[in-house]
């Protein structure tokens, strides 16, 4: 990878350019966060002509290496005001890599009101003004553009609730079998529709393989990579089985499943959402519980969900997207919910944001809890059409929390809380209120050490040991991220010595390099700090790593716990 | 004044407590801020038990000083995440004043889905759950709370917009004619309705006139201030003639009147909404061009506005209404405007954050600019009734942009920017940037200075002076708002120097004591620099004291400018 592509669209034009030395040796959010923090002003309007919209393959996309298949977008979040990166799979990353494009950049925005998209090959950066694909959900684009391009083309599309700019907005990425991976959180979507960029396609032939400087060191590195992969009992056993779904029973065991819309840790209908169930549904009507959202991967914790008929209904269907529906939501049907899903990856709204959203909009009595069919309906008909009720629950949790005047409004700096109840368990409380990121599960995911005993253990109820495992989660996560990684590497990482070494001989082999344990960690930290430094710059101050106020009054059963951390521990997080 | 009336919604108690010492000699804002500042958690949610409501008489209320019936009332606001101070005339000033209330302090929140009133006498401050208002209009309620306790009852009131927490709610105080007076920004109206306090109605039966400790000094020092008031241009001329709209001529002559969303400074229809205009209108109608707010207001700024058949349309029709319904959305017919006036005055919303919100909205297409009618329609029948878009409209100006993802939102801290555009009169723009309430002409008013040369010439298209001016003005601004004081009364007081010694001598005379101008100046700074710390600990930091980025690239006519203030000159506002 030798090369920065800049796509300008006031005056649409192209410029391919060296990579500067100070970018050598990043990828994905190290990358895209340097960008961001180095040349968007942070106090601009995220969706105005002075917000960039960066995407950055891993440091290891484009080779063997397994579960290296990530793509990684950046930009000012709408939905946060702060830095964002968000990641996923699909074909992106690999065929980036292989064009040598180290980082796509965005920049500038027409002043007309012409959508247009973005064909890069091996040739050339072609802009051109797109009038067909206009309104189209993602599903039919995919298979319209690769229609049009032939079917490997990469493709990375906003749906239309990108095109309205609505702040739950993500961009999707067609993955090997042109289904949907989301670049899920902080409204990206929402930046492509400002730059009016509706696809971006991306055709990689004739271009060689990644090539390692060291191939036979990376060939032995990847092979003792991946088997650490397949020895890990969550990724190698847990996950392929049930997908991430098979959480939905673990944390409603530990009370740490958040229901109706917070106010409870558990949720009566839990079998029915549950892995388990998914799984024999799946099982049953013929579909697949297994599948990778990138070549290359080993985990395979997506599946291919099927309706009643037998029809494809979805993929990649997440525990975070199944209880944020489910019990965030009271509903138990999971074909509704599968259905929801569908509809989220069509329209290319964010599933975790829109589900958070849902639950603030049962409470505010816009629709009954329990109510699925209502829900999907709301998807198809009022956000995906940008009604004014579209307009209003398109807009996320706190927009839904201030249009209606309600208090109990689960967000950090604006973004939605995913799936573990903060109060219950507690790492992932430090991770949701520290993170650059606004609340994300991913940025730390102390549920691994909190409940999974992945890691060790740390008691998901005590305040003890939480600050300094979401710190580590959040170092280690900033690093991972810049790999192309998938996370849930994380898991045998944090157990299996070799997982982590043979990582890092992987990228040595790649790039000809000598990293060690310890340049990893001071990437990951350097990434966190240039990323609290842009969230400052914007406004985001200490005072905006907080939890909302009603953790602090409202216990939550079965534990009858409140959020409990004082300023001060919390503000210890910092201390690195 | 010598009691401090808590109200507690959560388990509808009372208490009456002394005032303690160091809240002696305070009023007005003074009052509220600091009781909001010591007593209200910064990171709060702004509609949660939390917060407290709090209502002040100012300093001289209840006194026979003329145009000392100013109210104030403070919380966290929903809005801006601020601390909030907003006041109004009306006769409830002086009834609190007379009662010996020096403040109301709303605390708690219920934990039913009741609608509660407080009535307050002499003898007994009674809490009852509230039926046959509930959904009523302002007007309506005015007139029934009169019927319940007798036409003298002041009344303090929220209309629907208030009762479904929407952030433009304001609270309106009835004047001596049962006419409405507006606590306008802020969303304090959200605040009352999240207490589930419908109505506070005051009865002052039995109540001695509030006497000065030195009546012959305080006497001959009224008469004095008295005479200041009718001598000054502005405040003896000016305002009686033609009312605040007056202004509209003046700011479209200086490039100054935001125009279609504040891309022009000038309005081809400025005639049709002019004061001189109204003035004529009024007159040929039979309304009354002259009329005042409270007992003992010497200007007579309002008026009685009447429609083409006579009938009574509004009062207290002000410039920053007539210029944001009129030019900002290029709305030319006056009687629209007026209609428009009316029918927020009814639901409860504030003119300003509404009529800038409108100019958003029309440029997202909600509606046409310059469609008088349908924002008359709007308002009724969408923000009035809470439809999914009255949801969207009733959350003000920045909720409207991020609804519709608009770039071009004229707002600082979240609060609509009024009647004046920065980058033409720079002073205003440094008050609108730095003020501690979000963008508000009235916490430094330098449109006195910059285009009236009221205090002086300072020139509104050069930097020069203009820091200097607006923290100069926003300190005497908080000393004024604290003493129950018009704020109109500034202009005497910048030019002609018995206006303020007899001031102080009325508050001297009033309490026995013996404050100096000095000590005055002191008041304003410290009330300054308390709201402010309450600001920083509820997370507005100095990233939050700027105006929109647009301002920085957009020029405006006529005079082509921008917005050219560096942050660290603007931080230099609080160098004292």
């Amino acid at each position: 990878m030798d090369k920065i592509v800049r796509i300008n669209m006031t005056d649409r034009s192209t410029r391919i350019e060296t990579v500067p030395e100070a970018w050598a040796g990043l990828g994905g959010r190290a990358l895209t966060s340097t960008i961001v923090a180095n040349e968007v002003p942070p106090t601009c309007h995220a969706l105005g002509p002075n917000n960039k919209l960066v995407f950055a393959p891993g440091l290891l996309s484009g080779t063997a290496a397994a579960n290296s298949g990530r793509i990684s977008a950046g930009a000012k979040s709408p939905l946060t005001g702060g830095i964002k990166e968000s990641n996923a799979g699909g074909t992106a990353a690999k065929m980036l890599a292989k064009l040598g494009i180290q980082a796509l950049i965005i920049e500038g925005q027409p002043k007309d009101d012409e959508w247009y998209s973005v064909h890069v090959t091996k040739n050339a950066i072609t802009i051109a003004e797109e009038k067909e694909l206009v309104g189209a959900g993602n599903y039919c684009l995919i298979n319209q553009v690769q229609a049009r391009y032939g079917l490997a083309v990469g493709v990375i599309a906003i749906g239309p609730v990108g095109e309205m700019k609505m702040l739950t907005a993500n961009i999707s990425v067609a993955d090997p079998d042109s289904r949907i991976r989301s670049i899920g959180r902080g409204g990206l979507g929402a930046v492509m529709g400002s730059k009016r960029i509706k696809f971006i396609s991306i055709d990689d032939t004739g271009t060689p393989p990644v090539m390692p400087k060291d191939g036979p060191k990376f060939k032995e590195a990847a092979r003792l990579f991946a088997k650490t992969l397949l020895d890990h009992p969550v990724s190698g056993q847990g996950l392929p089985t049930y997908g991430t779904d098979v959480l939905v029973n673990i944390l409603n065991e530990a009370g740490g499943l958040p229901t109706r819309n917070f106010t409870s840790g558990q949720f009566d209908g839990h079998d029915k959402i549950s892995g388990e169930t998914m799984h024999a549904t799946i099982v049953a009507r013929g579909g697949s519980p297994t599948h990778g959202c990138h070549a290359g991967c080993q985990i395979q914790c997506s599946q291919v969900y099927l309706d009643k008929e037998g029809k494809y209904l979805t993929s990649g269907f997440e525990y975070e997207t199944i209880w944020g529906m489910g019990a965030n939501c009271c509903i138990e049907d999971l074909d509704d919910i599968a259905e929801a899903d569908h509809v989220m990856d069509d329209i290319g709204a964010d599933s975790i944001e829109t589900a958070v959203m849902f639950g603030v909009a049962m409470e505010a009595g816009v629709l009954k809890f329990g109510d699925g069919k209502e829900v999907v309906r709301m998807l198809r008909d009022e956000i995906g059409k940008g009604t004014p009720l579209g307009r209003v629950l398109g807009g996320g949790a706190a927009h839904v929390g201030r249009s209606f005047g309600i208090v109990r409004v689960p967000v950090v700096k604006n973004q939605g809380i995913p799936a573990y109840d903060p109060r219950a368990v507690k790492g992932i409380g430090v991770t949701y209120a520290m993170g650059t990121m606004g609340a994300d599960h991913t940025s730390g995911y102390s549920i691994a050490t909190n409940i999974l005993n992945v890691g060790g253990h740390v008691d998901p109820l005590s305040k003890v040991g939480q600050v300094e495992l979401a710190r580590n989660l959040q170092i280690a996560t900033a690093a991972i991220d810049s790999t192309g990684m998938c996370l849930f590497i994380a898991f045998p990482a944090l157990d299996i010595p070799e997982c982590l070494s043979s990582l890092i001989d992987m990228i040595n082999a790649r790039y000809g390099i000598a990293l060690t344990g310890d340049d990893v960690t001071a990437l990951g930290k350097s990434v966190l700090k240039l990323e609290r430094q842009f969230n400052l710059a914007a406004g985001l101050s200490k005072e905006h790593d907080r939890l909302p106020e009603f953790f602090n009054y409202e216990a939550i059963p079965p534990h009858n716990v409140m959020w409990d951390f004082t300023p001060e521990e919390l503000d210890a997080f910092w201390d690195f």
